[in-house]
Protein backbone atom coordinates (compact mmCIF):
# COMPACT_ATOMS: atom_id res chain seq x y z
CA UNK A 1 0.00 0.00 0.00
CA UNK A 2 0.68 3.19 -0.96
CA UNK A 3 1.87 5.54 2.12
CA UNK A 4 2.63 9.47 2.00
CA UNK A 5 6.33 8.44 1.78
CA UNK A 6 5.71 7.09 -1.56
CA UNK A 7 6.72 3.88 -0.56
CA UNK A 8 4.49 0.66 -0.75
CA UNK A 9 4.42 -1.14 2.09
CA UNK A 10 4.21 -4.78 2.52
CA UNK A 11 3.91 -7.64 4.85
CA UNK A 12 6.30 -10.21 5.78
CA UNK A 13 4.89 -13.57 7.01
CA UNK A 14 7.72 -15.58 9.29
CA UNK A 15 6.78 -19.17 9.34
CA UNK A 16 9.04 -22.15 10.78
CA UNK A 17 8.45 -25.34 13.11
CA UNK A 18 7.05 -25.32 16.30
CA UNK A 19 9.15 -24.77 18.85
CA UNK A 20 11.20 -22.02 16.90
CA UNK A 21 10.46 -19.23 19.13
CA UNK A 22 9.26 -17.53 16.07
CA UNK A 23 6.57 -15.40 18.14
CA UNK A 24 9.65 -13.98 20.24
CA UNK A 25 11.95 -13.42 17.17
CA UNK A 26 8.77 -11.38 15.26
CA UNK A 27 8.71 -9.28 18.12
CA UNK A 28 11.87 -8.50 19.21
CA UNK A 29 12.33 -7.38 15.13
CA UNK A 30 9.48 -4.85 15.17
CA UNK A 31 11.26 -3.65 18.46
CA UNK A 32 14.40 -3.21 16.86
CA UNK A 33 13.63 -1.92 13.13
CA UNK A 34 12.12 1.10 12.68
CA UNK A 35 8.74 1.70 10.73
CA UNK A 36 8.15 -1.98 11.41
CA UNK A 37 4.48 -3.32 13.30
CA UNK A 38 4.17 -6.87 14.59
CA UNK A 39 1.04 -8.03 14.15
CA UNK A 40 -0.45 -10.17 17.43
CA UNK A 41 -2.28 -12.88 16.10
CA UNK A 42 -5.87 -14.11 17.48
CA UNK A 43 -5.58 -17.91 19.06
CA UNK A 44 -8.25 -20.00 21.19
CA UNK A 45 -5.54 -22.07 22.77
CA UNK A 46 -4.55 -21.33 26.46
CA UNK A 47 -1.86 -18.84 27.42
CA UNK A 48 1.54 -20.18 28.25
CA UNK A 49 3.97 -18.84 31.17
CA UNK A 50 5.29 -15.87 30.52
CA UNK A 51 3.01 -14.67 27.46
CA UNK A 52 1.25 -11.75 27.94
CA UNK A 53 -2.44 -11.40 26.55
CA UNK A 54 -2.57 -8.56 23.64
CA UNK A 55 1.10 -8.95 23.24
CA UNK A 56 1.96 -12.39 22.31
CA UNK A 57 -1.35 -13.07 21.52
CA UNK A 58 -5.22 -12.42 21.66
CA UNK A 59 -6.46 -14.95 23.59
CA UNK A 60 -10.16 -16.10 23.12
CA UNK A 61 -12.51 -18.09 23.28
CA UNK A 62 -13.65 -20.84 21.04
CA UNK A 63 -17.05 -18.79 20.76
CA UNK A 64 -15.92 -15.46 20.11
CA UNK A 65 -13.42 -17.15 17.17
CA UNK A 66 -16.23 -18.48 15.29
CA UNK A 67 -18.24 -15.61 15.82
CA UNK A 68 -15.37 -13.27 14.12
CA UNK A 69 -15.50 -15.87 11.54
CA UNK A 70 -18.18 -15.74 10.81
CA UNK A 71 -17.87 -11.72 10.66
CA UNK A 72 -15.39 -11.75 8.26
CA UNK A 73 -13.28 -10.11 11.04
CA UNK A 74 -10.04 -12.51 9.61
CA UNK A 75 -7.39 -12.17 6.86
CA UNK A 76 -6.94 -15.70 7.52
CA UNK A 77 -7.26 -17.87 10.01
CA UNK A 78 -6.24 -21.83 10.22
CA UNK A 79 -6.63 -24.42 12.92
CA UNK A 80 -3.68 -26.35 14.07
CA UNK A 81 -3.57 -28.87 17.04
CA UNK A 82 -7.21 -28.55 17.81
CA UNK A 83 -6.36 -24.92 18.39
CA UNK A 84 -7.84 -21.66 16.08
CA UNK A 85 -4.97 -18.67 15.18
CA UNK A 86 -6.00 -15.97 12.82
CA UNK A 87 -4.93 -12.25 11.68
CA UNK A 88 -7.15 -9.66 12.23
CA UNK A 89 -8.05 -7.89 8.89
CA UNK A 90 -8.66 -4.50 10.13
CA UNK A 91 -5.42 -4.35 12.43
CA UNK A 92 -3.53 -5.65 9.67
CA UNK A 93 -4.36 -3.36 7.03
CA UNK A 94 -4.18 -0.33 8.86
CA UNK A 95 -0.99 -0.99 9.73
CA UNK A 96 -0.05 -0.71 6.24
CA UNK A 97 -1.99 2.39 5.11
CA UNK A 98 -0.19 3.97 7.72
CA UNK A 99 2.87 3.53 6.53
CA UNK A 100 4.22 0.60 8.30
CA UNK A 101 5.54 -2.80 6.95
CA UNK A 102 4.05 -5.50 8.94
CA UNK A 103 5.59 -8.57 10.30
CA UNK A 104 3.62 -12.08 11.43
CA UNK A 105 4.37 -15.41 12.49
CA UNK A 106 1.79 -17.76 11.02
CA UNK A 107 2.29 -21.19 10.31
CA UNK A 108 2.21 -22.98 6.65
CA UNK A 109 -1.06 -22.59 6.15
CA UNK A 110 -1.13 -19.04 7.58
CA UNK A 111 1.48 -18.51 5.17
CA UNK A 112 0.21 -19.84 1.97
CA UNK A 113 -2.86 -17.99 2.34
CA UNK A 114 -1.21 -15.00 2.87
CA UNK A 115 0.74 -15.85 -0.50
CA UNK A 116 -2.71 -15.33 -2.30
CA UNK A 117 -3.50 -12.17 -0.79
CA UNK A 118 -0.13 -10.13 -1.04
CA UNK A 119 1.57 -11.62 -3.50
CA UNK A 120 3.67 -8.64 -3.11
CA UNK A 121 4.66 -9.69 0.33
CA UNK A 122 8.12 -11.35 2.02
CA UNK A 123 8.24 -14.75 2.67
CA UNK A 124 10.84 -15.89 5.09
CA UNK A 125 11.00 -19.61 5.97
CA UNK A 126 12.92 -20.64 9.24
CA UNK A 127 14.78 -23.52 9.08
CA UNK A 128 16.26 -25.35 12.35
CA UNK A 129 19.95 -26.08 12.10
CA UNK A 130 19.14 -29.27 12.27
CA UNK A 131 16.18 -32.36 13.44
CA UNK A 132 18.11 -32.93 16.50
CA UNK A 133 18.45 -29.53 17.38
CA UNK A 134 14.58 -28.74 16.77
CA UNK A 135 14.21 -31.94 19.07
CA UNK A 136 16.43 -30.36 22.23
CA UNK A 137 14.87 -27.02 21.72
CA UNK A 138 11.10 -28.86 21.97
CA UNK A 139 12.12 -31.05 25.65
CA UNK A 140 13.81 -28.12 27.11
CA UNK A 141 10.92 -25.38 26.83
CA UNK A 142 9.20 -28.41 28.44
CA UNK A 143 5.59 -27.04 27.76
CA UNK A 144 4.03 -29.75 25.10
CA UNK A 145 3.76 -33.30 26.67
CA UNK A 146 6.06 -36.08 24.72
CA UNK A 147 3.54 -37.38 22.35
CA UNK A 148 2.75 -33.97 20.98
CA UNK A 149 6.78 -33.52 20.50
CA UNK A 150 6.94 -36.43 18.69
CA UNK A 151 3.91 -35.47 16.51
CA UNK A 152 5.42 -32.46 15.79
CA UNK A 153 8.99 -33.71 14.42
CA UNK A 154 7.26 -36.28 12.36
CA UNK A 155 5.38 -32.91 10.76
CA UNK A 156 8.78 -31.49 10.48
CA UNK A 157 10.70 -32.69 7.25
CA UNK A 158 7.28 -32.49 5.49
CA UNK A 159 7.51 -29.02 6.31
CA UNK A 160 10.57 -28.44 5.43
CA UNK A 161 9.35 -28.88 1.76
CA UNK A 162 7.31 -26.03 1.82
CA UNK A 163 10.08 -23.84 2.60
CA UNK A 164 10.58 -23.88 -1.13
CA UNK A 165 7.31 -21.93 -1.89
CA UNK A 166 9.11 -19.07 0.42
CA UNK A 167 11.28 -15.91 -0.35
CA UNK A 168 13.96 -16.63 1.70
CA UNK A 169 15.34 -19.09 3.90
CA UNK A 170 17.14 -18.14 7.56
CA UNK A 171 18.77 -21.18 9.60
CA UNK A 172 17.94 -20.61 12.76
CA UNK A 173 21.06 -20.80 14.16
CA UNK A 174 20.55 -18.26 17.36
CA UNK A 175 18.09 -15.70 18.23
CA UNK A 176 20.78 -13.09 17.39
CA UNK A 177 21.74 -14.04 13.64
CA UNK A 178 18.02 -14.66 12.92
CA UNK A 179 16.84 -11.20 14.35
CA UNK A 180 19.71 -9.85 11.97
CA UNK A 181 18.78 -11.46 8.96
CA UNK A 182 15.02 -10.93 8.77
CA UNK A 183 15.79 -6.98 9.61
CA UNK A 184 18.17 -7.38 7.02
CA UNK A 185 15.78 -8.61 4.46
CA UNK A 186 13.26 -6.34 5.55
CA UNK A 187 15.46 -3.84 4.22
CA UNK A 188 16.66 -4.58 1.49
CA UNK A 189 13.20 -5.19 0.28
CA UNK A 190 12.38 -1.61 1.52
CA UNK A 191 14.73 -1.16 -1.63
CA UNK A 192 13.07 -2.75 -4.49
CA UNK A 193 12.33 -1.00 -7.48
CA UNK A 194 8.47 -2.47 -7.28
CA UNK A 195 8.28 -0.56 -4.13
CA UNK A 196 8.43 2.93 -5.54
CA UNK A 197 6.56 2.16 -8.97
CA UNK A 198 3.98 4.67 -8.52
CA UNK A 199 6.60 7.23 -7.34
CA UNK A 200 8.69 6.66 -10.65
CA UNK A 201 5.34 6.43 -12.89
CA UNK A 202 4.64 10.07 -11.70
CA UNK A 203 7.91 11.41 -11.56
CA UNK A 204 8.38 14.93 -13.14
CA UNK A 205 11.09 16.17 -14.71
CA UNK A 206 11.40 19.14 -12.58
CA UNK A 207 11.45 17.55 -9.46
CA UNK A 208 14.98 16.57 -10.33
CA UNK A 209 16.52 19.90 -10.56
CA UNK A 210 16.84 22.05 -8.01
CA UNK B 1 26.01 -21.51 -10.59
CA UNK B 2 26.20 -24.33 -7.76
CA UNK B 3 29.23 -24.27 -5.66
CA UNK B 4 31.04 -26.55 -2.98
CA UNK B 5 28.86 -24.64 -0.29
CA UNK B 6 25.59 -25.79 -2.22
CA UNK B 7 24.49 -21.80 -2.64
CA UNK B 8 24.02 -20.56 -6.07
CA UNK B 9 26.11 -17.77 -7.00
CA UNK B 10 24.69 -14.67 -9.04
CA UNK B 11 26.06 -11.45 -10.59
CA UNK B 12 25.69 -8.05 -8.95
CA UNK B 13 25.21 -4.93 -11.66
CA UNK B 14 25.40 -2.30 -10.67
CA UNK B 15 24.43 0.71 -12.70
CA UNK B 16 24.20 4.60 -12.28
CA UNK B 17 24.60 7.48 -14.32
CA UNK B 18 28.04 8.81 -15.33
CA UNK B 19 29.83 10.92 -12.35
CA UNK B 20 28.39 8.73 -9.62
CA UNK B 21 31.95 6.69 -8.82
CA UNK B 22 30.22 3.68 -9.15
CA UNK B 23 33.32 1.85 -10.21
CA UNK B 24 35.00 3.07 -6.55
CA UNK B 25 31.48 1.99 -4.92
CA UNK B 26 31.45 -1.40 -6.39
CA UNK B 27 35.49 -2.31 -5.90
CA UNK B 28 35.05 -1.07 -2.79
CA UNK B 29 32.33 -3.53 -2.09
CA UNK B 30 34.02 -6.41 -2.68
CA UNK B 31 36.61 -4.93 -0.74
CA UNK B 32 34.19 -4.85 2.52
CA UNK B 33 32.33 -8.72 1.64
CA UNK B 34 33.27 -11.63 2.09
CA UNK B 35 32.15 -13.92 -0.65
CA UNK B 36 32.19 -11.21 -3.51
CA UNK B 37 34.61 -9.97 -6.03
CA UNK B 38 34.90 -7.39 -8.70
CA UNK B 39 34.40 -7.64 -12.43
CA UNK B 40 37.02 -5.86 -13.83
CA UNK B 41 36.04 -4.52 -16.93
CA UNK B 42 37.69 -3.63 -20.36
CA UNK B 43 37.55 -0.13 -22.13
CA UNK B 44 39.31 1.62 -24.79
CA UNK B 45 39.01 5.34 -23.07
CA UNK B 46 42.18 6.90 -21.92
CA UNK B 47 42.98 6.34 -18.02
CA UNK B 48 42.35 8.71 -15.83
CA UNK B 49 44.38 10.48 -13.08
CA UNK B 50 44.25 8.43 -10.58
CA UNK B 51 43.26 4.97 -12.34
CA UNK B 52 44.83 1.94 -12.04
CA UNK B 53 45.62 -0.28 -14.88
CA UNK B 54 43.82 -3.81 -14.11
CA UNK B 55 42.53 -2.52 -10.80
CA UNK B 56 40.17 -0.08 -12.04
CA UNK B 57 39.84 -1.33 -15.78
CA UNK B 58 41.64 -3.23 -18.40
CA UNK B 59 42.86 -0.49 -20.51
CA UNK B 60 42.94 -1.75 -24.22
CA UNK B 61 43.46 -0.50 -28.23
CA UNK B 62 40.32 -0.27 -29.79
CA UNK B 63 42.30 -2.75 -32.36
CA UNK B 64 42.40 -4.84 -29.38
CA UNK B 65 38.63 -4.61 -28.58
CA UNK B 66 37.62 -5.60 -31.79
CA UNK B 67 39.90 -8.21 -32.22
CA UNK B 68 38.37 -9.79 -28.96
CA UNK B 69 35.18 -8.73 -29.98
CA UNK B 70 35.53 -11.12 -32.94
CA UNK B 71 36.89 -14.07 -30.76
CA UNK B 72 33.75 -13.78 -28.28
CA UNK B 73 35.53 -13.07 -25.81
CA UNK B 74 32.72 -10.45 -24.30
CA UNK B 75 29.61 -11.84 -22.36
CA UNK B 76 28.67 -8.51 -23.19
CA UNK B 77 30.18 -5.01 -24.80
CA UNK B 78 28.71 -1.93 -25.62
CA UNK B 79 30.48 1.71 -26.40
CA UNK B 80 29.58 4.68 -24.81
CA UNK B 81 30.74 8.67 -25.80
CA UNK B 82 32.88 6.77 -28.44
CA UNK B 83 34.65 4.27 -26.38
CA UNK B 84 34.07 0.71 -26.04
CA UNK B 85 33.73 -1.24 -22.87
CA UNK B 86 33.04 -5.15 -22.17
CA UNK B 87 33.10 -7.98 -19.76
CA UNK B 88 35.29 -10.86 -19.95
CA UNK B 89 33.50 -14.10 -20.36
CA UNK B 90 36.34 -16.65 -19.30
CA UNK B 91 37.09 -14.31 -15.95
CA UNK B 92 33.54 -13.87 -15.22
CA UNK B 93 32.48 -17.40 -15.66
CA UNK B 94 35.19 -18.65 -13.79
CA UNK B 95 34.27 -16.24 -10.19
CA UNK B 96 31.13 -17.51 -10.31
CA UNK B 97 31.83 -21.17 -10.73
CA UNK B 98 34.92 -20.71 -8.03
CA UNK B 99 31.93 -19.77 -5.90
CA UNK B 100 32.05 -16.22 -5.64
CA UNK B 101 28.89 -13.41 -6.17
CA UNK B 102 30.52 -10.61 -8.62
CA UNK B 103 29.86 -7.43 -8.63
CA UNK B 104 30.38 -5.62 -11.93
CA UNK B 105 29.37 -1.83 -12.90
CA UNK B 106 28.05 -1.55 -16.61
CA UNK B 107 25.58 1.19 -17.77
CA UNK B 108 22.24 1.00 -19.10
CA UNK B 109 22.88 -1.42 -22.05
CA UNK B 110 25.30 -3.35 -20.66
CA UNK B 111 22.87 -3.95 -17.69
CA UNK B 112 20.23 -4.94 -20.42
CA UNK B 113 22.46 -7.44 -21.90
CA UNK B 114 22.77 -8.78 -18.34
CA UNK B 115 19.77 -9.20 -17.31
CA UNK B 116 18.69 -11.32 -21.03
CA UNK B 117 21.85 -13.48 -19.63
CA UNK B 118 21.65 -13.46 -15.76
CA UNK B 119 17.98 -13.49 -15.32
CA UNK B 120 18.66 -14.51 -11.66
CA UNK B 121 21.16 -11.97 -11.35
CA UNK B 122 20.46 -8.91 -8.80
CA UNK B 123 20.29 -5.42 -10.66
CA UNK B 124 20.76 -2.28 -8.63
CA UNK B 125 20.58 0.98 -10.40
CA UNK B 126 21.88 3.94 -8.39
CA UNK B 127 19.53 6.99 -8.26
CA UNK B 128 21.29 10.68 -7.85
CA UNK B 129 20.00 12.06 -5.15
CA UNK B 130 18.61 15.22 -7.75
CA UNK B 131 20.08 16.81 -11.26
CA UNK B 132 21.28 19.60 -9.20
CA UNK B 133 23.56 17.22 -7.42
CA UNK B 134 24.68 15.36 -10.32
CA UNK B 135 25.77 18.16 -12.35
CA UNK B 136 27.85 19.59 -9.03
CA UNK B 137 29.41 16.09 -8.63
CA UNK B 138 30.51 15.70 -12.41
CA UNK B 139 31.64 19.68 -12.08
CA UNK B 140 34.12 19.29 -9.12
CA UNK B 141 35.38 15.96 -11.12
CA UNK B 142 36.68 18.23 -13.22
CA UNK B 143 37.54 15.52 -15.55
CA UNK B 144 35.29 16.30 -18.34
CA UNK B 145 34.07 19.14 -20.40
CA UNK B 146 31.56 21.42 -19.86
CA UNK B 147 29.80 20.07 -23.65
CA UNK B 148 29.93 16.28 -22.50
CA UNK B 149 28.60 17.43 -19.01
CA UNK B 150 25.64 19.09 -20.63
CA UNK B 151 25.09 16.03 -22.83
CA UNK B 152 25.11 13.87 -20.00
CA UNK B 153 22.89 15.74 -17.55
CA UNK B 154 20.64 15.81 -20.55
CA UNK B 155 20.49 12.12 -20.89
CA UNK B 156 20.04 11.26 -16.97
CA UNK B 157 16.53 12.02 -17.14
CA UNK B 158 15.89 9.15 -19.95
CA UNK B 159 18.35 7.31 -17.86
CA UNK B 160 16.04 7.49 -14.41
CA UNK B 161 13.16 6.09 -16.89
CA UNK B 162 15.60 2.95 -16.86
CA UNK B 163 15.70 2.23 -13.32
CA UNK B 164 12.65 0.42 -13.37
CA UNK B 165 13.64 -2.36 -15.53
CA UNK B 166 16.30 -2.82 -12.29
CA UNK B 167 15.00 -5.15 -9.34
CA UNK B 168 16.39 -2.44 -6.92
CA UNK B 169 16.90 1.44 -6.39
CA UNK B 170 19.49 2.80 -3.89
CA UNK B 171 19.36 6.70 -3.91
CA UNK B 172 23.35 7.45 -4.04
CA UNK B 173 23.46 10.02 -0.79
CA UNK B 174 26.94 9.30 0.13
CA UNK B 175 29.59 6.88 -0.66
CA UNK B 176 29.31 5.38 2.40
CA UNK B 177 25.74 4.36 2.47
CA UNK B 178 25.30 3.50 -1.21
CA UNK B 179 28.00 0.42 -0.33
CA UNK B 180 26.24 -0.41 2.74
CA UNK B 181 22.85 -0.36 0.92
CA UNK B 182 24.08 -2.57 -1.86
CA UNK B 183 26.10 -5.25 0.49
CA UNK B 184 22.64 -5.17 2.35
CA UNK B 185 20.97 -6.04 -0.50
CA UNK B 186 23.51 -9.14 -1.58
CA UNK B 187 23.53 -10.55 1.71
CA UNK B 188 19.56 -10.92 1.76
CA UNK B 189 19.63 -12.03 -2.04
CA UNK B 190 22.29 -14.74 -0.61
CA UNK B 191 19.21 -15.87 1.73
CA UNK B 192 16.64 -16.60 -1.03
CA UNK B 193 14.79 -19.75 -1.49
CA UNK B 194 15.73 -20.08 -5.23
CA UNK B 195 19.61 -19.98 -4.66
CA UNK B 196 18.87 -22.56 -2.57
CA UNK B 197 17.01 -24.44 -4.86
CA UNK B 198 19.30 -27.65 -5.63
CA UNK B 199 20.23 -28.34 -2.09
CA UNK B 200 16.71 -28.26 -1.36
CA UNK B 201 15.28 -30.62 -4.05
CA UNK B 202 18.18 -32.99 -2.97
CA UNK B 203 18.20 -32.71 0.91
CA UNK B 204 17.87 -36.26 2.58
CA UNK B 205 15.68 -37.21 6.05
CA UNK B 206 19.06 -38.33 7.29
CA UNK B 207 20.79 -35.17 6.73
CA UNK B 208 18.38 -33.68 9.34
CA UNK B 209 18.70 -36.63 11.88
CA UNK B 210 21.96 -36.31 14.16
Amino acid sequence: MLNKNRRITFPVIVSAPSGTGKTSICRFCAKKLKGLKYSVSVTTRPKRKGEVNRRDYYFVTEDEFKLWIEQKKFIEWTSFHGFYYGTLKEKFESMLENGYDVVADLDINGGKNMMKRYPEGVFIYLLPPSMGELKRRLLKRGTDPLSVISQRLSKVFEEVRYAKGYTYIVVNKTFQTTVESIILIIEAERLKTSRFETYLNHLKEEEWRE
